[in-house]
């Protein structure tokens, strides 16, 4: 039986969704609570490969089982065998055919700044510090070229060998509440931190030092030079994955 | 020359605010800063002695020195010296007759219930998990004899050794923010784990364990066995301190 998880981690003691030679990684937590449960390992196929310092509200995995725990149990039997850290949301039985990466149909993602000029204390591992004022309506004007199907070659880290770099954004958002400002993008699929570049260019726009036409300017040349700093993990949020059917629904 | 610090921290990994035997305190930290930048220890007094694992968005404390670094600076000095988790918000030259704590006029504290089927990973640190549903209109009923000037025995830990208890809170206020309800209380002074016992109070009345005439009933008796349990201190947010003349106003 193939099993959906719903998940959300605080990513800051993690190397990231996947395995690393170096220090745990969600994926691992998952595989070995497990198979704890059922003296079995599974492999745990996550819709999102997250950096390590990602963090996560809404990541969706499958596995699959020949355990008799019911679907929805899942969660409650997971649960006690995983860090405080990470914590399944709900659980339910998919079909064969579902694969949490390649039956997702779309992703949102959120970034978080805190702009004040000392960090926060509280929350300074799930924001980005930014002393400097950040101008939101700046930061809205450059970011409307940003939707749209383009070729997003300039947002991709160089190290990324895709070869298509065209994709899809639905939307992106930007709101203020108090010192924190918060960037909601959704999109069809993304590069490889094309989230965090454009948190980082927009957080140049913002405090001024780049022009509101710039993403209009990189989508059009391509150029990784035309776009901003890539903003650092820990202020980014996979919030949710979503599909055709929605494996939760209801629950 | 007297400084007032204005603090923020995440109490999780310390002792609490004042030095103690075994494990890190916020005091002793800010001792050590002190010490490292003007070689001499000066003790540093605040104006609540918060528990283990209670967090503060404005705690404030005021220390004696003759460095010459300039009142404002001194937020500059301290953050470099302190832990993540601990951030000096602002710093002011204040009269020798302030006193953090014999000064305050009122404080505020906000408490935070997480109210779903599975703990928060991202915020479990910041708030109390409970998994019943809450019904916040009879928190609020409840609440509304709290307020006022009132002896509050009922709501002071078996363990204290205050002898006049009674205490005027000016405010009591209850919203809920998705799975997140807050408790806003304000008051001219608080017994020992008044504000954690009248949030375990108020989280029996929500979920139906108690009638919300049994606040008036402990205040009335002043036993302690009408309230109801003391809510963990992760739940609790010193939030701010109030005094007749702001030492940071204008900051």
């Amino acid at each position: 039986m193939r099993i959906a998880l719903l998940i959300e981690y605080d990513g800051t003691p993690y190397a990231g969704w996947q395995w690393q030679p170096n220090g745990r990684s969600i994926q691992q937590c998952l595989e070995e609570a497990i198979e704890q449960i059922t003296g079995r390992f599974h492999r745990v196929h996550g819709a999102g490969r997250t950096d390590a310092g990602v963090h996560a509200l809404g990541q969706v995995a499958h596995f699959d089982t020949e355990s008799s725990i019911p679907p929805q149990k899942w969660r409650h039997a997971l649960n006690p065998h995983l860090p405080d850290s990470i914590r399944i949301r709900q659980s339910a039985a998919v079909e064969d055919t579902f694969h949490a990466r390649f039956s997702a149909c779309g992703k949102h993602y959120r970034y978080v700044y805190y702009v004040a000029p000392v960090a926060s204390a509280m929350l300074g591992r799930h924001a980005w510090h930014v002393e400097r004022a950040m101008d939101t309506d700046l930061m809205r004007q450059a970011a409307e070229s940003f939707c749209g199907t383009h070729d997003y070659a300039a947002f991709c880290s160089s190290g990324s060998d895709v070869k298509d770099t065209v994709r899809t954004v639905k939307s992106v958002m930007i709101e203020a509440h108090g010192p924190w400002i918060t960037l909601d993008v959704e999109g069809e699929g993304f590069l490889y931190n094309m989230v965090r570049i454009l948190a980082g260019t927009l957080m140049e726009v913002g405090i001024g030092k780049r022009p509101t036409d710039c993403i209009a300017k990189a989508l059009q040349t391509g150029q990784r030079d035309e776009a901003g700093v890539t903003a650092p993990a820990h202020g980014l949020h996979m919030m949710a994955v979503f599909y055709a059917d929605d494996p939760f629904f209801g629950q």
